[in-house]
């Protein structure tokens, strides 16, 4: 159905994922049929006419760089490792936000960087920022592509031309300290990589966010990602003890102890830097022995605001859980927490929870006893260890139900935020408001689904997913819609981002996050280590 | 024994603890004379025949504020919140470092802050920082008092004069969120009044370092302090969901959520800032239930390696205690870990570890079975609890002791570290070496004992106590061991600084902790935030 790239186009490795939407081709699945009865019904929902646009129809912008700073970067890492391809350059050219999807689409010149280069050491990246420098080029760093906030976009005013910085080659298990339970993984490692590695020797770090397939240890780390096991091993930002970085003033190796009083944390401030401050070459992550048991256990409660009073008591009373998580009742309805059962029958009313226990024989019985104990007292039902083996199958799959979704004619699209437990169900109920009542003012009605992820002793995050009808420019509808939401997050005090991180499209609203002072120092952070602006311009930092 | 200063001399309200030693003189203690006797035989150390200097004997720089200027402060303060008289500037001179204890006891001139200011509310610092930025005035921001780093130095090169902003009235429990469990609290209230108003409710915030009966709620945040039940609770950066700061250029207000992706954690950068970069002003921090039961055990391990390993595996596995510590074999043979027990019999050869749990009478009961389980197994014989309860009587009163040993005649200090459980005993031995050397090479023998109080999955810190006999200027003496010690840490791959912070004592060290680039971009937030450089001058920041 969809047209991939070639990639004898190509003259570089190509990024994994399809160019025009999410991860393998061979994976996506069209819409089950009471899917696209009920989009029809609810939205008036009807795929478009128009036949979808090929690869090879794309109208890339012509790349910019000129043949000599071409010949000075191959001179840097080796001219097979410069791409000026528009195959190259097109699987490069965003992420995977649905405006980057509807983008794709666009049988308008599109933006692209105008060349790929893949360095293999920390000595050539410093090299290559040094030249881009001097040369007033653009440097997108690039690790799987998954961004879904305009990370990559290739942003290229006052600059002679951008070039994306895929980072693929620092793809080596540096090493593994099994004393300490640390490992330094090379930025460029995709999760399941990392993870074989890490597994050959009995290890495994345990960050399985939804773009685990594709996404990378670097970034990871530059976006402050969240796993879906981050109830058992924290966020990616808790498994960090040091990292390296290479900024156009200089490496920077940060993390001598596990824990320090000299000073404030200055990884702290590269974790979350978005490729803006520098180049993560290699993290040293804390790494923990493959799980000997795992125990599934799915629940179902009455409502949301129960389910999310039972989470809290069992985050709070640190029962053990390696995943928990809650489906509020929209989502639940969908069976939308089973991914690749979605539209299926559910398997309860009311809101679904899961979780899931993983240690030690000993450890995985005791937490699982302490946790259904404190979610039984709370009101739950267990429904047993079906629906969360189903959910764990279709963990990473959630993204090719968008794609099906926007190739069927709806507007898709997900966001996220983080508060209190005290205000959660304020934020959640005025974020649902705001999407609602912005897509209706565009002509639809829409259905707002929403789940708990991640939970933490204080507060919880709340990730949204809307299904709308598609009402004039796609794109321009969304992004009115996505300001609302953005207002409403902020307005309700949550965070513009738990762990989708800021890129081009929360910007605006990083001064209301971290106040007018908080913009200051991180413009200054950036003028310190790049002084020419180069790195990642017009991301995170307004 | 002490001259303790008359407070009909003070015009404000005076810091609760001694002026030339810890704490409460009603609690000082004389040497055992076992200890006595050893220090004699040991060291050849004798009490010196000097008579005690009395705080009225002492002479103090003369201050250097203009009667202007005091007019300009008590114009934002009032005029009774602003003291120039000697006893209020003598209280506030330094911190309760060994170097601090042998200054104050120097009959040349002392110099101390010009005056000291207690500004009652934000507005007020902020109009305060604004006029001394405008005046020239170095402004160091005071809590407890209890720095041992040389935290509260008046620097004031380049400075018409310096004043010492003491936060204490500071002292409000702003709010407390109940479902959330998150309690705003004043930057000036103390470690004990801070768990006496949450406790009216309830609640305990539970960190309980060794300075807690004096140190405060902001000094815990601009050091990261971390407290003796960090296993349970965490350090005290770990409980920090928000803070306020006031700096010369602006109000920073930070957390807006218990995890964000939303950019770098800026929160961290004002963690372990000492006041250099603004002032605290209220936290708002991870509060608990009151723990409904303790349990206590201690344990004899028959070496450090061992009983190290040990405390690994307890944290690894995630057993739960609140408080694990292990002292090594020269500490436990002193009986250092029970201070109020020192030179008394000990309990055991080897190595002595205490654990607490606390909690639900089931988490302590089944963290305590789990630990116990753990510990058996890597080779611990259990004391029972009372050596446990020993050391929890005695916790907060190990610098009293300090204060006899100098008062005896003997040098007497602590510094502290951390690494990962790989080089933690290389690191140990590296340091020891150290210490043992540069004090033998000053015409002594020394005792240097040493014990984990912090562990991490990753690693653990590394505390240790030195004994050795005063030769030629003591503070000449002992900042030549203290640099040895310092470069052992970093040749051992160690931290500057695991809970002490930096100050001026650890500032030439800090380029080697977080590089060239990492000093570079404090400089550069510093500037961005306190252009005139007014705040604490000379400390952290090479």
């Amino acid at each position: 159905m969809t047209s991939e790239v070639r990639p004898d186009q190509a003259t570089l490795p190509l990024p994994p994922m399809r160019w025009n939407g999410w991860g393998d081709p061979a994976l996506a699945k069209p819409l089950p049929a009471d899917i696209r009865d009920l989009l029809a019904a609810a939205f008036g929902v009807t795929p478009s006419e128009e036949p979808e646009l090929a690869a090879a129809e794309v109208v890339l912008t012509p790349s910019a760089l000129t043949a000599a700073d071409r010949d000075h970067l191959a001179a840097i890492v080796g001219a097979e490792h410069v791409g000026t391809a528009d195959t190259d350059r097109l699987l490069r050219a965003g992420g995977k936000s649905t405006p980057d999807l509807l983008r794709r689409r666009s049988r308008a010149e599109q933006d692209a960087p105008d060349a790929v280069v893949l360095p293999g050491s920390e000595e050539e990246i410093a090299a290559l920022l040094a030249l881009c420098a001097e040369r007033r080029i653009a440097v997108v760093p690039f690790g799987g592509g998954t961004s879904v906030v305009g990370g990559l976009d290739p942003v290229r005013a006052g600059f002679t031309a951008v070039i994306s910085l895929d980072l693929r080659r620092l793809d080596a298990l540096h090493s593994l300290d099994e004393t300490s339970g640390e490992a330094v993984l090379g930025a460029g490692l995709t999760g399941p990589r990392a993870e074989e590695l890490l597994a050959e020797r009995g290890w495994e770090l345990g960050h399985y966010p939804q773009s685990f397939r594709y996404a990378t240890i670097g970034g990871f780390a530059a976006t402050r990602s969240s796993g879906q096991d981050s109830a058992g091993h924290g966020r990616f930002d808790d498994m960090v003890r040091g990292l390296r970085v290479v900024t156009p003033t200089g490496t920077v190796d940060l993390g001598r102890a596990p824990a320090s009083a000299a000073g404030p944390d200055l990884r702290q401030l590269f974790l979350g830097s978005e490729g803006t401050l520098g180049v993560i070459t290699a993290v040293r992550l804390r790494v923990h022995p493959l799980p000997a048991v795992k125990a599934y256990e799915a629940w179902s409660f009455p409502d949301f605001a129960t389910g999310a009073a039972a989470l809290r008591a069992v985050e709070q009373q640190q029962t053990g859980p390696t995943v928990i998580r809650l489906s509020d009742e929209a989502e639940t309805a969908v069976n939308l927490a089973m991914t690749d059962k979605i539209g299926g029958s559910t398997v309860t009313g009311g809101c679904l929870a899961v979780t899931v226990f993983e240690g030690t024989a000993e450890q995985v019985a005791a937490g699982h006893e302490r946790t259904r104990a404190v979610l039984l007292a709370a009101g739950a039902t267990s429904l047993g260890e079906e629906p969360a083996r189903a959910w764990e199958h279709g963990r990473f799959n959630a993204p090719y139900l968008r794609d099906s979704l926007l190739d069927a004619g709806a507007l898709c699209e997900t966001l996220e935020t983080a508060t209190d437990w005290a205000r959660l169900g304020e934020l959640k109920a005025g974020v649902t408001a705001a999407l609602t009542d912005a897509l209706r003012a565009t002509g639809t009605e829409s259905m707002v689904m929403c789940h708990i992820s991640h939970v933490y002793p204080t507060g919880a995050s709340l990730y949204f997913t809307v299904v709308a009808a598609e009402k004039g420019d796609p794109a321009e509808q969304w992004a009115g819609v996505k300001r609302a939401a953005c207002d409403a997050i902020m307005a309700g005090g949550g965070t513009i981002s738990h762990h989708h991180a800021v890129g081009t499209d929360h910007r605006p609203w990083m001064e209301q996050e971290i106040g007018e002072v908080g913009v200051r120092i991180l413009r200054a952070v950036k003028d310190t280590v790049d002084p020419a602006g180069i790195l990642n311009p017009g991301k995170l930092i307004p």
